[in-house]
């Protein structure tokens, strides 16, 4: 159970205040992850070389980060079978619009699971959606601790409704 | 192994021609899945009940696809706590654009792995990718499977490339 | 005339600073309107339920505000016959656009009457509009009240245009 | 019954095959139509006289459809205060983009309840919802259409699953 | 030479911080003009009674600036012969593009001579333009001040570089 | 009356199919004018010396077709002080968004009168619009013209809604 | 002088009958080239190390054309010191939107030189212009041939000129 | 070495915040350049002058940054033979994307080698790229300096990974 299973990369230290989201989300869950630094365009034989040798380390998931023509989700995919999930980072300009583009428009073959712009927490969402498909003890645990999760945000969300509702009312 | 794992659902079934990729890969790696018409605007009941079924029934992965306003994947992961797939499907108009933006820009909370516009064919091979994370034999088989897809496009672009440049040293 | 004839529903209380223009209108013209959070994401079988008897509870027109994949509007749209006006509700990127299509590309058979980016004070008034058509005394009082409203949104506009006229003949 | 209650315009007959659909469904409604040439920038001073005139002429709501610069939905909702539902009609270029945007971005105080770039059909069905809210007969009886339009959209839908699930069975 | 012979108008005075600019170059040139709010959508009557007495007021050229679903332009263009130059203003949302698309894309027949987002300056400078083809004196003066006008942009751009290099050379 | 006072230039002459309809109604209208190709980026130095001498030669109106990054308009009106309009000519892809902006977008200093996406016609209307300006017999005729012009649009818009209207009462 | 000096790969044989372009003014410069499919999502190894032995292989420029989420130019870039040249290959969605903005937004330290969508043609002329800077005869040839392919497109467009004025003489 | 053989140029020295990061990294590498102001629609004379002059100067690579309708990269490279490298100039609307398309939609046979939004340092690296393809000294000087900027980028992203890992083991 401590050994991570969900490995965070990004591109550049400047796109974790994005990311960690993600991590949190996974701690807050129970799932180990790493977050790394491995940038496609900076260390393109490094981030080879972790994207190949990804289901080796015992990761399960793949979460890449990365802004502008971001290639870092597609490289990983193309040198892995594990499930890769792509976080369009916001850069100065354009709103992630390039980011989200340069990450989802995959060619058939190689896919990479998007998600919102700078969406990282649904990224560990995701992740721990699919490390709970299993029959086994964890994959059980984490599957439970998802429908709670859900169950919490309607919790939430009727909360916040009925406080609106209130001070509404009030005035 | 032959109980569906993966349930690719529709909107409309003028999607079939997109989303069939989807099955057809999925038949390729010995991945039972089914192929369904649910209509997040048209059946929403049933919707909303086929997706807070769908891990009773079986299945691991849902993969859904929709256009326009497309609502029918980020529906489904509000019902269930399994890894949801989305595959924009272009309209007349709009070129996908804003299927895309539908079904990617999900709220924190609830995830849905979104793939490029009319991406059916990547959705089958990214479910395969989370079918293949266990540890059990049917996740090794399918893991060794995506090996040799990833190895066998390589093997194809190569062919390929090799074609053209003798076609080009012919002329 | 108390009971509520309108039914202002937003994705989450964040929405209200945007949604509070509509019951803010709404107020003014004299019509009586709920206002609560009930998100298409974090409460699916809430909202289904809410919009699917939102006619039994007497209202006559729903206002739905959501932001980025915006399906609140759409949902409740396809389990009801009352008329539903979108407001689709700026987040941090993709300044609206991603909610206006989300909101308006609805498929044939589910109209939405979607509003501008933000655009809840027309909402308000469209959904004042609607109640207006009718024959009966309250419905001619709110179409006179409209008739009013745009007289003086004429008024103000010419004094303003009097006003800037004068200061240019100052300087 | 017979004293046309909706009245459809647009900005050119070449529109009309995109506007047909908002009569058709009026019609197979039993909601009566006109459909008119008013266009905002050839008979500028006939459409603000159709527009102004519009209630006093027994309509309940307008339909209006246009093109690029599209300006016939909101410059008639600034002459009326019945409910105006504005078509965006797709042109040669930028696939209705333009239309979408000069429709829905109306300036608070002047709003028009807008359909999908091509949803004519749409614009008829939320005519009939608005039509629908009253407590007379006739409105009871668009109501209950209305119901069973959307019960048999699921109908439909559920029948086209169902042949897409059959055909996929015999292969 | 002291009637007004451009009328500049905006929908808002809220338009005015960016509409000064027009005023304030015609000025520079010697040009008179009138500013004054005429709203499409607050004051329709008005506006085209303005739009179409703008001739025999005396005005040869029309400024119209608006934002959003900006119709003022179009619609003064079509109750006029004159030359009508449209200045799209940027709103909270969107950039100014929905304002940009809402003028330019006028329909065969109604022309708006468009300028940049936010561009009234050029507005002005292009009604100069316009008021500098005669063969009268006044023409003449309007011409010959346009070319030293753009002598100047030339002499301070070059002191400016000039500037930059200096600048450069001492560091 | 026969020295030609607009000159229509372009960057192909594959932009003709677009332009011919700025020189169509301009001698629709009996405003004689010439139709060159004169590109910015395959001629920069004629180009240029055709703006800078174009009000010598007695031109007093200058309209410019071009596509993609379409820098002929702005060029033009960077040498000479007549009133410049551009025509955004569309190309294979972007639909002429990228021409649209090339052109529209200029700096301060340097307006260019920009019509809509392959909108010559209006190009050559709006030239006329800045003929009609003068006090002298032939802007007169012009302005009467355009006058003309405006009814007979009204008057053609009229025929086809009355056809439009006879078509549905038989059917 | 017949050892390829330029590069040209690209993602796909589909890529071809748009990359063709940059071949064939390459040969009609006489500079000798290469063209190979290298992917990078489907052979990232080999694409990695194609591009980390370009400049040993005694290649001087490289032209990549990729559509969609078009990774190849970027990650060639990041490999090698050479000057890399990105071709965005518009493909069935978004109109090369994508391909331009996945090849041009790279991150501060690994340049692409872009050009226009399906803009082949004009990498093959950049590599032309980059090997025409050095002071070595080559150099100097491919620079005079540079000279006489801007003076022939000078005079191809006048004698296109030419003959439209001719013809419109005619009529 | 002393004699620049890299010449910025800029539409206006309110772009020299944007450009001068192309100085720094050339100053970095050892590399002379000028930076001037000329720009296309002020100096248009001046500006084809420095294009068609540029290689005479002795330049070898030209650096050109304009925002809106930006036209100066373009203009330059219809000048001369010399490789142009263009950079958009993000301004107040649009973040850029006129600037884009107006430096990189170029037409067959003009090319400008564009790269990303306010990407001034990118180009500087471009052009020191095209420099480092020469066999001479100085030429191998850049290629070797190039290698180790690449070199150092990596060790800056592993050693800010480095941190990042650090500072979440700590917490």
């Amino acid at each position: 159970m401590s050994t991570p299973t969900v490995g965070i990369v990004m591109g550049s230290d400047s796109d974790w205040p994005t990311m960690a989201a993600a991590a949190d989300v996974l701690d807050e869950l129970g799932i180990p992850c790493t977050a790394e630094v491995v940038s496609a365009h900076r260390m393109p034989h490094d981030m080879i070389e972790w994207g190949a040798t990804a289901a080796q380390r015992g990761l399960d998931v793949v979460i890449a980060g990365a802004g502008g023509a971001a290639h870092l989700p597609g490289m990983i995919a193309s040198v892995t079978s594990l499930p890769v999930i792509g976080v369009p980072v916001p850069l100065a300009h354009l709103d992630g619009m390039d980011s989200l583009l340069s990450i989802v428009q995959m060619p058939g073959g190689v896919p990479v699971a998007t998600v919102s712009i700078g969406g990282a927490k649904n990224a560990g969402l995701l992740a721990a959606r699919i490390l709970g498909i299993g029959r086994d003890p964890e994959a059980q645990r984490i599957r439970a601790a998802l429908d709670d999760y859900r169950e919490n945000l309607r919790a939430v969300a009727e909360a916040k409704g009925a406080a609106l509702s209130e001070r509404r009312r009030q005035t």
